[in-house]
């Protein structure tokens, strides 16, 4: 058969061949009968079982994306747990059976009705429409049967093709079975894409309809790093792409050609990610997120379970650097314990260490008291300290004040300490335009892409509206990248990229070029920036740079940047 | 009496002298009657009575707001009465009835309900709660005879104390007969702030709960200037603050001492500010809002409706320079013949120029024509376009050619028209870092400092829990307006300024020392920034920028200030 290519945005820099899947979880339902020939009593008993079984499964699923993937990202399961237990939506299914209705049927009606009413709302309680689909689609599958796909059973070599995939089915898939997944929707920052570089899973997004042309056992090969799906691909085709993402797995620190050291760690967001990040050849971890310490539960980590934390990623990597970020958190994350403001714009709010100099300062304080004990027990630790969303030098005076406070109570009662190196995020407009203010107070900056281009471009990167104008290839975005790292130049302070850009191999000579000293990423494309370093010749890269910052497009950019590939 | 001085915020450089009225619109109820002794039915006829009673007045203080103020501000009201027909919540006061409260304890208990569930919904919804409030407060007034101040019936010479104001209180304040308003609450960007600006009221927020020991009668001076409060003030204090806030109102063109013109406009947000500004000697129009054409009503203003109101403006001024921004809008208004998305950070989403190039590119080009079409209408006519949000270049060349091709038209029709100036709004970030590749491109910046402080520091200007950072005397928004004002050097683009803060005073020196050509502001504060030009000199203010751009801290800035005031 002839093979043909798909076009769509590969999300992890990872090939697979396998056999189509389809999966179409909606149910469609034949006409209900005649209202009398419903019994209300037993379609009342099967609408409480499939409400017992759909919660049994919602909590599996949740305790398996904690583990696979992450407590932050578990976390959608908990709203769907709430909206099944919500009185107010059971009472209305148990209305329309009462009035004549299949359990199926009055799930559809009623479940209809409060996800129009919140689709009205508008906001944030819009996008809960979505979670209500989900509670919806389930329930009427379980009650019907369910013939859809079971995800977590694929055969061995399964490529699930969607129209879109929930974070309740991303999270079902077994990466030791499923060889990929293609979805019509989606962008390179979907629920979705984030889950296929967690589980290292191959993937293309944004395929569009012409992916309903893919049949059921069709065989695919799914191309992440040229974000290609080859129907009946040849065996060259299969050969060539498969036999490039297999990328060579390089421990310790690798160097351009001509002899210029870049550090290359990874992204940590769970202490699962550690076992990867050290499989993958991370030199060490360049942002550890701790919001998975506080995530869902109902106190916080108390001193000793945080110290214990950081200390399980300071023995993994034996004297490689781990830099964790102190708690980045805000309106839009639920805390139960958290007294978090709704705020119109979260990302504009109170969030980072707007929070942690102010109603979360105990938390802050417990914290840095278990990251400095940390850094003094590991043998060998290399500890830094990284605070999220600094704007002024206000809050980084305040900071270090903190820190310089808890250590003479650390010496006055004896506790072995080390202080840490410290840094910070460099990921609001400010810090860029402050950023030879903030240099000689501090031992390293960490650029963070997602929410620099965010701000500087004013476009959230969520919002599939704008998501265009929030690219990392904006020229604005790579002039505020260029200052931040000239304004660093002759204060001892390192320069590095811990955010989506850093891991992308086609822009690492760029970043190489205009003189970052560290890139941190998800662990899954480790292998390929470390590679494309190696490939790396400084002077060409600032040549590049040069060239790049002198475009006045993102096309520009675009087009230079191939034209160097 | 001794002399006593309160601290505030003043948000209008006036100064006013009254006698103080308490305004506590919280009705305090009394024990409700035994069910038994209530009467259901004369109950509920009470409550339809107050129903309609309420909406009478809510629709004319709507009216009252729309001509006094503007559309935008008027739209709260629409709201209001949403919730006061809205059949669910009716139906809670009815059944608190028929469950034997009278009428204004129902009316109490069924919104306390409600107002609750809005809180916990977070986020936009749980603003409304404050707008439930304003409703139940008001029923419960009307049902309980309303003992409260009569607002819109004060003796002449009151000064009105509260601990805060809604925007109903405020809009209906007498500015002929009220003396201006202290509240215990609030800020520069307040509601009660911008009503206070628009009406060009003597006021003063956020003075704290010393406020308290306020007393009705006591005589207070109101020194908008110096945001203080003085309690039985001495002749020589009135003398002195009223003296001073007389600034003489200047008609034509100031210049600085050593002879620099410096243009003072006005920002126009409804027609009827034009009045206000021609008054103020405003030289022209610095920012003409257009959303006031296109809020509260079913369909948008077409083309000849524009096109009389943009004429009525280059009219007024008969010369004067009128810059019209184009369309400002985004997901976090209503305006129902637009399908406006529900975004979670809607500051960061679709608006301004992205939706004029995108789902509202008809609107766009009919604003665009009825401004080619007044330009050549008026005589002298000195129109400027401005977009609003420009991030990228891309974006300018899209509505420069939108511009040309309806010049083409309207030649080939033969109508008449004249091409106007051209500039955009400098106010993300990204228009900051590339502000030297748009230069070239245009006739002039406009530098919006609302926003751009906003999105620089990443601190929404509306939230209070970091107000404080978002303020325009942050050094990184000092800085970013230093470096727009640089990179239009040595192009044909002059640069000016349309935010709060151009209307500051303090600042002005600053501004001309920073090299700004034009300051754009509330039409009261134009004849004090006109005295502010003419005591400046040009060679000490480019020292004092100098000063300020070296400041690392925002209180460095504000003691520089301080020091050369």
């Amino acid at each position: 058969m002839a093979e043909r290519t798909l076009n769509g945005i590969g999300v992890t820099p990872l090939s697979g061949v396998g056999s189509v899947v389809w999966y179409r979880p909606e149910a469609d339902l034949p006409e209900p009968p005649e209202p009398a020939d419903v019994d209300a009593e037993s379609e009342l008993a099967r609408f409480e079982s499939a409400r017992e079984r759909a919660a049994d499964e919602l909590q599996a699923e949740r305790d398996q994306t904690a583990e696979r993937v992450g407590e932050e990202e578990a976390a959608v399961f908990d709203a769907h747990i709430q909206f099944l237990n919500d009185p107010q939506i059971s009472d209305g299914v148990e209305e329309a059976i009462d009035g004549g209705l299949p359990a199926e049927h009055a799930v559809q009606d009623a479940f209809s009705g409060f996800i129009e009413q919140f689709e009205n709302m508008g906001g944030r309680m819009g996008e809960r429409a979505d979670d209500l689909r989900d509670v919806r689609d389930r329930l009427v599958r379980i009650l019907s049967d369910g013939e859809r796909v079971d995800l977590a059973s694929l055969p061995e070599g399964s490529v699930v093709v969607a129209e879109r995939l929930t974070p309740s089915d991303t999270a079902q898939l077994d990466p030791e079975r499923v060889a990929g997944f293609v979805t019509t929707t989606g962008g390179r920052t979907s629920h979705a894409a984030i889950f296929a570089r967690s589980l290292a899973l191959p993937a293309v997004v944004g395929v569009g309809d012409e992916l309903d042309s893919v049949e059921d056992g069709d065989e695919v090969l799914i191309d992440g790093e040229a974000g290609r799906v080859v129907v009946h691909p040849h065996e060259d085709t299969k050969a060539e792409a498969t036999g490039g993402s297999d990328v060579e797995i390089r421990d310790g620190e690798v160097e351009t050609r001509d002899g210029v050291e870049i550090e290359v760690a990874a992204n940590i967001g769970t202490l699962d990610d550690i076992d990867l990040a050290v499989e993958r050849g991370a030199d060490g971890v360049g942002l550890f997120r701790t919001e998975f310490l506080f995530l869902d539960r109902e106190s916080p980590p108390d001193e000793d379970e945080q110290y214990e934390a950081y200390l399980q990623a300071l023995e993994a990597f034996d004297g490689g650097r781990i830099v964790v970020r102190t708690l980045d958190i805000g309106g839009d994350k639920p805390i139960p314990y958290l007294d978090l403001p709704d705020e119109e714009n979260p990302f504009l709010g109170e969030r980072g260490i707007r929070r942690s100099l102010g109603p979360d300062s105990d938390l802050f304080e417990t914290q840095i008291r278990a990251l400095l004990r940390a850094a003094g027990s590991a043998d060998g630790a290399n500890l830094s300290v990284m605070l999220p969303l600094v704007a002024s030098l206000e809050e980084l005076h305040e900071a270090r004040e903190v820190i310089d406070d808890i250590s003479v109570d650390l010496d006055a009662v004896g506790i072995e300490y080390e202080m840490p190196e410290f840094g910070i995020m460099i990921e609001t407009p400010a810090a860029v335009f402050m950023a030879d203010e903030f240099a000689p107070h501090v031992d390293f900056f960490s650029i963070g892409t997602n929410d620099l281009a965010q701000y500087v471009m004013a476009a959230e990167r969520g919002n599939e509206r704008v998501s265009d104008l929030g690219d990392y290839r904006q020229p604005a975005v790579l002039r505020a990248i260029a200052q931040t790292v000239e304004a660093a130049d002759g204060d001892d302070c390192w320069v590095g990229m811990c955010g989506e850009m850093a891991g992308d191999p086609e822009l690492t000579e760029l970043l190489v070029g205009l003189g970052l000293d560290e890139l941190s990423m998800s662990a899954v494309t480790v292998p390929h920036v470390k590679a494309a370093v190696t490939e790396t010749d400084t002077a060409e890269a600032e040549a590049l740079a040069a060239r790049v910052r002198s475009a006045s497009t993102k096309s520009e950019v675009t087009e230079i940047l191939t034209e160097s590939q």
